[in-house]
């Protein structure tokens, strides 16, 4: 029922903060691409998916594999992500998002900090990541579908799922001492996950900070924390951190 | 890692069962289609998966979703399929399916058969699937990808995932037959289950028959139990059942 696009609802800031939420906790989606040696048949393949700081979806892919070639001849792709579990599949929101494809070279400004925020995320590529193959590309966002289940349908524009901010090349230069203070800080930690300070295990860590909000992280679990108010600077994250657990 | 299709290894018996296993148990996939209104752009959703007698995939899906108005415009899709649960979601296996679609109208002599067997994976399907605005369609395959983790990937063929026997008419003929003997026989039950007869419960029941096999579910979990050789007519399928678990 998913499928019955002429019940749009229209999208408020509930919709959008929910479709936002349910892309950015997957760990993975499939991704569909048109293949170049069949003359553009699509083909969907299972990635692993990552953000950048702008919240723009990263995949990291080997040079060989189908939708890399794919992408690389044609940047147009569609994913979808969302969640699973018990019960219909069709009850359970996802959302798909068309996005261009841009790859990321090892020389791009932007490399380092794909790759960090993707190993935090997905610790276990550190065993590929350098892979002289392997490439990442940015998914620009265009438009997207979220459906939070039957009859909960939504039209978003690429825009909707982004983070910008005039603060984001700051926070992400400063995203790596960010992130050392904020892990230390198990006060913090337990107010982000509501959680009473003796029960937040170590192995929760915020993996990302960006202008909005941040990523925590635990194995497969995964929580978002959303600042009140947009950061104006690094330091700005700092004493909402303290304004806000204290 | 996924992703090396270098690495292939030879399709042998063992990874095309696993690989019509990983595919058949599934209660839904991502399917990717050429969308019309943007001249062909990749659009990739979640459906429910059904598989006709003959193992060719099955959708339910509203003439207004995009996807439904893709594949009338253009036949050629992509399902990627399979597993998922904790840790990474590069080890779970899947297969991607490049398909034909086929839509079936009401008038064709298989609706009837599709919309049973349907029902009988899907029984909350009832709400809409006779809504004048839904159609099934087959989706035959051409070829597939099945990446069973790591460094496990094989190319299989269209013919790999069928199910190709000359009973296959009669067997669909008499399948709300054998349906019913089946599922009233706890012993032969609770031999395919591999499971003591007091713990077979009545929600175990077997959904479908065809000239390979049965499956058997209970709420979202799936077994597909094999026969030991196709069998030839539906009076085969009865004495296969008894030489079976006797």
């Amino acid at each position: 029922m998913a499928e019955k696009p002429q019940v749009l609802r229209e999208t408020d800031d509930a919709a959008r903060k929910l479709a936002r939420l349910v892309f950015r906790e997957q760990r993975s989606a499939a991704i569909g691409v048109l293949e170049p040696v069949s003359d553009g048949f699509p083909f969907v393949s299972r990635a692993l998916l990552g953000f950048d700081i702008d919240a723009v979806p990263i995949i990291l892919a080997s040079q060989l594999a189908t939708h890399t070639q794919a992408l690389l001849a044609d940047a147009r792709c569609s994913v979808l992500a969302g969640r699973s579990g018990k019960g219909d599949p069709l009850a359970h929101a996802r959302i798909t998002v068309q996005c261009r494809a841009e790859p990321i070279a090892r020389t791009d400004l932007r490399h380092a900090r794909l790759r960090e925020r993707f190993l935090r995320r997905h610790p276990k590529a550190q065993l590929y990541i350098d892979f002289p193959d392997f490439l990442f590309f940015r998914l620009n966002p265009l438009r997207a579908s979220f459906n939070a289940g039957f009859g909960r349908a939504y039209a978003l524009t690429g825009d909707d799922l982004l983070i910008s901010s005039a603060a984001m090349e700051a926070i992400a230069a400063a995203e790596h001492a960010l992130l050392a203070e904020l892990n230390s800080n198990k006060d913090a930690l337990s107010y982000f996950l509501g959680e009473e300070r003796s029960d937040v295990t170590p192995a929760w860590q915020v993996t990302a900070v960006d202008a909005e909000g941040i990523d925590l992280v635990q194995g497969d679990a995964f929580r978002r924390a959303d600042f009140p108010r947009e950061v104006e600077n690094p330091d700005d994250v700092r004493a909402m951190f303290v304004k806000l657990y204290r």
